[in-house]
């Protein structure tokens, strides 16, 4: 039962008065904010198509806040349309054993997108109206916005993305109170608001932000149109409502005091009950309940590995496109399977996928934050999302929007080519030598780094069907595929890929080499031509550098000389992964040499690099005859 | 002596036929971009007041090219105009053994900024502008830009700073060859260049890229532009010159065969010498010349530390605000010390700096990216540079760009408060917890994690003196000032910053904690609370997480049960590098355990999310006498 404008209007001063409350008890919080956003949120909750006891409803209308301190308010405006409780929201907010986090957080009913990092709001709507486009779906997205962030480059990259898919099913209500931290908006970094989203293409209305009516008549305007997103730029006032607080940047982050919010509910005419929560709030224990997060896992058909075979030089990222087209072929009858690409289509080997699914392939442009938070928001919008990119601008230039993936639970399987000094003359800009340390960051997202073309064909699959976010990362050269001791192909027809699985490729007693990826194939080389000395080593791959068990070769490290090889930043790769595990197992090498690279690599072919490093064949197979020699 | 127009015009014909042959020699570049820049670039160079002789002249135009793929193009003009020699170029580009790397590279005479990354040069242009008004200088910044970069969102963040601080000394050349990598620029992703700057507000003017006259005038025009910053937006042709190059995506990064070579070569009425050149590379060896910087050192006067006294409770950030502004008082006579703010003034403390140099307090906004390349350019242009910013911000947002100041060897400060869950109710996506790991990745740049105020007032003034990039990291709370055994305040008067010393602060046999920053105080209160009951733990501070020496403090770990406490990302920080040091040293604990954060944490006081892991006093001497007692 939908809420009158004079319900909706009567409601919007309890609703303030609960915001100052909450920040009040939690002494911490964003109150003004929250107030010149309230009446929008309401608006909002109460026009869109959601459901209070079905908040994971498929074809319910998805709403972002992308200015996420604004928390009280949008918290506030679930607890009175039904979402979640009111007590304890108010008792709650900010304290460590309750849900109601500082910035709007994911998992609590009613929010789609933990934010708190401005500018990345726009992104996860688009994606999540790209997916309904992209399922046939009805539904909206709205996204809260303000002025504060319109400064953020990457909602310029978005409002482009909106336009070229034609997003008519996207709202954007931006709350313009011309307050920030350090003063007025305009005084700080002077937006032209109106003038850039004009000039992007969209749909732009301007109301009063306090106006039932004016919000209501926009929405329903923007509701309806036909071809274009729309964006409600609305004047509003922070701290609307109270008198004191009305125009001032004083309370963008901080409480009222106990004296401050008698007055303010004095003002706005509602009891004062404060003590009440504050009591609550005491007796509330440390341990929370977990946040509860939708469904995401998608009954992915994986279909029979492609095993290239002895001899062949397969690329890994070529092994991935091929992988990916299969994998739309397989399933995109069932749903979306989507490649987001920013514009490196031959490099990461889109092509084929395109044209096996053109409908599936995301063209973003040159916009790697844009990208990356729009392959977060699909992943858990129904669509099987990969994101293939260059590992620099995959991870390293859009590592904050990964990490906030990593926050929201999101299901992106990221795949990034070019790693590593294997990318050779592009040089050191381009050179991704830290994949291994940025994934290290994120506590809730698997790497995968496969040591040839056929372990990235399994471990894409494999990638598609398990839940969570994932990173692939290749290199560029074509390498050779790797063999058993018997010369047979290593990951054969047989081979089932498995996450923590180390991949034992020489055995020897007399040095043992761990590596992975690009440079996986160096090390087996170098211990068949020790072998033809009589030198036996052990080969180890990693191809999961950041999740292993040690104790499964424990027998290869205690007492025996052991390097690290990697194509990695020495100090933040493998060999710190071995290092923690070695102590962490109580195992000791008799001797332990990290090789990995120590500085930016200069541009050149990799072979020419490979010999710089002292990393290819022959190097090896030197350096490791002097070790076993001398120690 | 500046050439004529004629001249200009007969040198672009030799310059693109040197483009085609290095990237035939090389077998890889980027020809096509580079022939639809050239023209722009050899004009550039001759108008600019710059020194082939004297290539760091303080007084010098600064020249961005922000498109850093087209490297061949910009080497051959600087080349053809006398910086370099031209068969280096040619014979040695994109060879390991070469300075001239793939993308355009700092260090090589006449390039002020490495760029390969795109949308990161029009910052950079912008801090070198704003050095010269800082600095009272008039020379001017060109920055080359092209179309495809146009999408990137830090170029809507840096065109507001450049109105905002009226830099009428910037110009942008943009490349509008409406062609990348995927196909035509428009139908990859749409920009509407002419109208997103004019809504910015610039001086706008559209020319044909590739009419010396029109280019030249409108660098006039532009170069007396009182007021505002000019975009010359250049129609151009990619490839343009030879016939079958035109208009076509296929040589964006592709070089031409030997056949095509001698096609194109004939085309242009150019002599066919490539195998000249082939056979010099063929000799080249692979070690190569340094790169070589302009001296960016400062005479830094540091002045008295400020000692906090024992007993008084003072945030790190609070002894920082205090620092810089005592710094801006000492130097500010000498060369402009700037701080770059992001909206966060009086969260990171540079209220004070403000009052005392107002001149030097820079307002970029809610612009992470835009701020951190433009702090990394203002830092070699003769300020001393602090960028302040919340650690997420300064550091996971503006990754990339901290990347690109690291590879460009800046000597930016960069401070970054509300590290940590110390940073409390603000939640997850306010956690910074992964700063060693992230910094782990700059092979440039020193991080710097205090203990206390009086050791934050120690290091700002250090790293203000030492040249290079540092990260200084530390919380948000009030933290005790730190006492010796003995009660005595431990940074004393007498205390010296020295980078990579640990600092013992309790001395024991039972047991030893390394740690650092917010959570020293804890360790020392704990080993306090044992020493009364007759246990005797060592306590040793790590302010420099990413450099020490453990062998300073061998007797301590050896045999010894260990602790790392830390709030960071367990995974990541100390305990990391710690583990690694130990393997390093053949060092073996009796026993290692790693404190730090095994997960994100929620919202909430210091208090009580210390409590939640267990990292409160009462907790950790609990742990501590149960580890002595068991192991």
């Amino acid at each position: 039962m939908k809420k009158s404008l004079k319900e909706l209007k009567n409601l919007s001063v309890i609703a303030r008065g609960d915001i100052l409350k909450m920040t009040t008890v939690a002494n911490s919080g964003h109150p003004a904010g929250s107030m010149s956003s309230i009446d929008m949120f309401l608006s909002v909750l109460n026009r869109a198509n959601i459901f209070p006891d079905d908040p994971f409803n498929p074809d319910r209308d998805r709403i972002v806040v992308s200015h996420g301190h604004t928390s009280p308010g949008f918290y506030v405006a679930l607890a009175r349309m039904g979402f979640v409780d009111i007590e304890e929201v108010i008792s709650g907010f900010r304290y460590a054993g309750s849900i109601f986090e500082g910035h709007v957080t994911r998992g609590i009913p009613g929010v789609e997108w933990s934010t708190g990092n401005l500018g990345q709001g726009l992104s996860a709507g688009i994606g999540m109206a790209l997916a309904a486009k992209k399922r046939g779906k009805d539904y909206r997205v709205y996204v809260f916005s303000s002025d504060g962030e319109s400064s953020k480059g990457q909602i310029a990259e978005a409002r482009r993305t909106a336009i070229k898919e034609g997003l008519n099913n996207l709202i954007v209500l931006l709350d313009y109170n011309d307050i920030q931290i350090s003063g007025r908006a305009r005084d700080i970094l002077s937006v032209n608001i109106v003038g850039e989203y004009e000039a992007a293409g969209w749909n732009v209305i301007e109301i009063d932000g306090h106006n039932f009516d004016q919000i209501n008549k926009a929405l329903e305007v923007a509701e309806n149109e036909p071809l274009r997103p729309t964006v409600i730029v609305a004047k509003t006032i922070i701290g609307k409502g109270v008198s004191f607080m009305e125009n001032t940047p004083t309370y963008h982050g901080k409480a009222l005091t106990k004296e401050q919010l008698s007055k303010a509910l004095e003002e706005l005419g509602l009891e004062n009950d404060v003590e009440k929560y504050i009591e609550k709030r005491k007796n509330m224990a440390l341990t929370r309940d977990k946040l509860s997060y939708p469904n995401i896992e998608l009954n992915v058909e994986t279909g029979q590995p492609i095993v290239y075979g002895k001899g062949e030089k397969v690329a890994n990222r070529n092994a991935f496109g091929n992988a990916i087209a299969d994998l739309a072929k397989l399933n995109m009858e069932n749903f979306p399977v989507v490649a987001i690409d920013c514009d490196l289509k031959p490099s990461v080997n889109l092509e084929k996928f395109e044209k096996v699914n053109p409908e599936g392939y995301i063209q973003i442009g040159i916009e790697e934050h844009n990208a990356a938070t729009i392959g977060g928001a699909l992943s858990v919008s129904g669509a099987l999302t990969f994101f293939a990119d260059f590992g620099v601008f995959g991870l390293d230039e859009a590592f904050n929007q990964q990490r906030l993936n990593d926050i929201n639970h999101t299901n992106l399987k990221t795949v990034v080519t070019h790693c590593g000094i294997d990318v050779g003359e592009d040089g050191k800009t381009h050179h991704e030598v830290n994949y291994i340390g940025i994934v290290r960051s994120l506590y809730h997202t698997k790497l995968i780094v496969p040591c040839d073309a056929n372990q990235t064909d399994k471990a894409i699959r494999y990638a598609a069907k398990v839940p969570g976010n994932f990173v692939i990362a290749m290199g560029r050269s074509n390498l050779p595929i790797l063999l058993d001791e018997e010369g047979n192909v290593y990951y054969n027809n047989d081979y089932n890929f498995e996450y923590g699985k180390l991949d034992v490729f020489r055995k020897g007693r007399d040095l043992t080499v761990f590596t992975y990826g690009s440079f996986a194939h160096l090390a087996v080389e170098a211990a068949d031509k020790l072998k033809e000395e009589d030198i036996h080593i052990t080969v180890i791959g990693v191809p999961t550098p950041l999740d292993f068990d040690l104790t499964q070769v424990k027998e290869y490290v205690d007492n025996t000389i052991v390097l690290t090889l990697e194509d990695h930043n020495v100090e933040n790769g493998l060999s710190n992964e071995l290092s923690k595990a070695m102590i962490k197992n109580s195992m000791k090498p008799s001797y332990f040499e990290p090789m990995g690279l120590k500085e930016y690599a200069p541009s050149g072919t990799i072979k020419d690099l490979l010999r710089v490093h002292g990393f290819d064949v022959e190097s090896l197979v030197k350096k490791m005859k002097g070790l076993i020699e001398s120690k």
